[in-house]
């Protein structure tokens, strides 16, 4: 059995990779820390979590324990994380990082992004992206994962074939994404109160979403990316706007790219996003408009599996060579 | 007091005009029908309305007893809509129709959109569209109003003053809007069942969706509109995508044509679904971005309200020379 | 027109009481005060209040300014509650309190429950219970109200009555109540971040809610209390069980006391809460159970309305000699 | 593997055999029959299933077909299920019956409440109630299992240890239940519609509902059962109270029975419905109320899983001497 670290795993990343985990054959979490729980027993945070993992404890935040495991997952956040990670592999584990802080191939777009330093350069470079169905034999030989965000995941699992199979036109895309509450974390925040998002929608960070700039590296389109927080707790849909410059037959073929993958669907109607939610896959579908040669291309994931702790999960997978579904959800909850 | 007839009473609008109008201090509902429910107590449908309503029982579809009513306001299907308003208006009484028979300017363009022969052409020429905001004077002196479409109305009110204006790029127009449930109305369709829609959003109509025609005709741009479904009850929210092609002062302008509207507010910041649910108001706010040059407005309404049943009653305000505001509620219910 | 002040007008009572009054034809607000938000727009807190308070702004707690108006709702916690309205009394203002502070008959019950010594013993023995249906008289001609809790108001319509006609055995009372996420105010709070509450429902202060002791005081009866959160916003159902003693015919007699109440409807079903939710009404439906002798009532309110600002202008209607409906719901907004 | 076929396989509870069964690793569903979707694909219902079942389509209701699987879930209405099971059973297989048919000890107690008469008395008596936690050997050796109701598990786990220790007085049970919507299967009726239900929360059944006499042969009280419909998808939470005659240390002892139980736990706070929704774990919590004497319990369940498909699987894992707990999930959803 692969052993696990969580640190930060009492957070909602932190949660659902003791979720997944819990049904995975070949790993199981032996330290899952909490510095603002550290003592306290992992059930009463998450009383579901009762019946796994029995009278486990949160630990405190201590790197030369956490580093005796052969993987950690790190759920801190940005610029905070960078350090840790980068202390951990210095104590010669693998670490898979859920923040931003080694998504970026340009450091200094990170830096002009987040307001902020990195604190290791020298990492950063060595990083892989952990996007597995582009990245996945860089992934199997990595020892430092920068785990993509969510609204990244699904945009860019959509565009990227598309851009570069040369179909779109790159300079057009708009992308309309629309997020559950969990995509916002574990907070105290008015924002969130249920009296505040129960019933109502609304965009947030329009033109100046943090993720913009992975999207548009990772993807190689201009985009104009306006979030909206949806009434539900999981699931994203992006609505995906261009000018198509290929053919439909263009698009499919390009497309094509995905037709063995495990964890992402490219189907025959628009999916939704109860398709995706509680499965680690992708579900994309498309139409094109005659009338403005426009593209409209919609993705969805569940925000906390393939837009975070699944994606990790399957960073994991490859990284140890085990089956690259082992533990994952191939079907969603549907209700 | 105006005495107003519901042809149609049973279904939302209809409950929401007798929901409106028991708080209207000019007009009174004296003649509710339901082919469905004819003969049965309104009050059995909709137990809320018994404090008000009393006894009042579901009407047949009677017209000669309707056109007895000041006004009618008819929630009927299209196409069977325009002609029963078509008998009415003969009666002599004044009809607001809250389908789409009666709004387009171009008879041959909702006969395309709605793949129907228009039953009373002589009627559809003469008929007013009820968008106060525009047509005033118009809607004071007419007898029949054709009540704008939800979707149309939150598109429009943020869309005409910038085409007409010449502020945007007409051509450049994507509607990515967003609606709640009670926009399809009150159906027994497993879409619709609370299983299927809870915890999702799902894009449906992609470029077919019929209100694009009507939003083409009414506000002169080329539209590519994409509608959502939210897992909510009530509330509109379109955010529209848009080359600028003035500038932000020529926007500001354009839009000082609503300064001394009651009903439609440009605010400061980007409104959300629950700014404008319960109200008859339109919310509007939007965000320029540089990078590339395209406008991002947001526009809400409540479906029912000024999508609907609000509205029609604000045509009927100002058809018998009353207060616009009369009846109508200015704020929301925020929660 | 009457002024009214509000004190504490950020949360989500003092908001209702806006809402509401924006539609009152004989009163208007004239100062609303926040502590945290003195100084900043109402609209910004709200933004739907735009189109009728404009730029109204929040005032810092002046109590001489406060005492201008011709009466005060204070919408404050309790305990901090009691001293400010009496200040207020003392200034010569008339005072409607939302909080627990002026609800008791029996002080030390009070500051039993809330753990508490009464600030101003010298008033709670003058205040008047603030349940127009039983109190009307006394409020008419009274100073200070408290007015009452939301599970109260629920609790009491549907019991007083068995209770007092001697109908039901008042130490069999079963309470079994279930209120939505607004009962418990505007919080940042993890518990009511909407990731915890949507698709969940749990007991909550079980054996130990201090509305236990008002519903008892107020009731006659002995009660076992347990409250539960709803994933909605608005809304409170009690499903109550006790043994009935009488006949049925005795609990039809005993409830046609609210039969002139424009704001308690005793229905031929059980009620929903969409029954009453948006209007100022409680509805009351019951069932008996042969096979243990038991009497099941279901009673609805709106708890922001008739639970709390709607019952608060309820009482200063009587209080002022206006019509009791005057501004306030009829009819819920079922949607 | 074992070869499982489901009738009915297009409902709410044949879609979540399908989805566990996904993650099972000694069964496969080899046929998935429905009278109304046969011959489309499944996936065309399901998008979500498309990874896992691919093309496979639904079948028609072909016995001879299903009857060469090892075990055939039976999702059919009741009344017709009887019928269909036997000719099953007759056909050598063994079956797991969802509907009530096989549930009841008493058969004339069915017909009864179910006002039908029962096809197969004779395979009736044969028949094993599947609530492994006390009928485990029994399972072992069944052909025909009546798969327990959902309402029925959540009670009778929490009341039979109680009952049968003598430890509270069983003539004095109430059950106040609260479900989940998909609690009433998968159906276009407008009383499910999402406007109806969002938002809101009823009692119905009151006094009538058809779970009060499984309830109530199973567990051995006398109960009074009020069902609530939940504005969720998933969960049951029961909220039980009775008069304790013994001491809470005798309800500590008779709990004890689930000590090693891994689908039921007693937890030392009351559970909420998050804590069960997603698993196949009973959770049970409870709360002694000195001024009345008593008890009161709060047991919660995933409606689909523990209440119907989980708990079906969990009886076929004992019925196939598998681990019990293979393919069930011990954690729940949480979010």
């Amino acid at each position: 059995m692969i052993k696990v670290g969580i640190i930060g795993a009492n957070g909602y990343t932190g949660f659902e990779l003791m979720r997944l985990l819990a049904a995975h054959g070949r790993a199981e979490v032996v330290f899952a820390s909490s510095r603002s729980l550290a003592g306290q027993k992992i059930s009463d945070a998450y009383p579901t979590l009762a019946g796994k993992y029995g009278d486990m404890v949160y630990d405190d935040v201590d790197l030369e324990r956490a580093a005796k495991c052969d993987v950690i997952f790190a759920c801190l956040p940005h610029g905070e994380s960078a350090e840790i990670c980068g202390k951990l592999i210095d104590l010669g584990t693998k670490v898979i990082d859920l923040s931003a802080d080694y998504r970026y191939d340009d450091v200094s777009l990170y830096e002009k992004t987040y307001k902020i330093t990195h604190a290791r350069k020298d990492l950063a470079s060595e990083a892989v992206y952990g996007l597995p169905e582009f990245n996945r034999d860089k992934i199997a030989n990595a020892r430092l994962i920068g785990n993509p965000g969510c609204y990244v995941t699904a945009s860019v699992l959509a565009l990227k074939p598309l851009v570069g199979g040369g179909v779109i036109d790159p300079r057009t895309v708009i992308i309309d994404a629309k997020s559950g509450v969990s995509g916002a974390g574990r907070k105290a925040d008015i924002s969130y109160n249920a009296n505040e998002v129960e019933g109502n929608f609304k965009a947030y960070g329009v033109t100046t979403h943090r993720h913009t700039s992975e999207i548009e590296e990772k993807s190689g389109a201009v985009v104009t990316f306006t979030p909206h927080l949806l009434p539900i707790k999981r699931g994203i849909l992006a609505t995906i706007y261009c000018d198509l410059v290929g053919t439909l037959d263009d698009v499919k073929k390009a497309y094509s790219v995905y037709d063995s993958e495990p964890f992402v669907h490219v189907i025959g109607t628009l999916p939704e996003i109860k398709t995706a939610v509680g499965s680690n896959c992708c579900y994309i579908g498309y139409k094109y408009e005659e009338k403005t040669g426009r593209l409209i291309v919609v993705s969805c994931i569940d925000n906390l599996i393939k837009g975070a702790s699944g994606q990790a999960i399957q960073n994991m997978n490859v990284m140890f060579g085990l089956p690259e579904t082992e533990g994952l959800p191939l079907v969603g909850f549907h209700l």
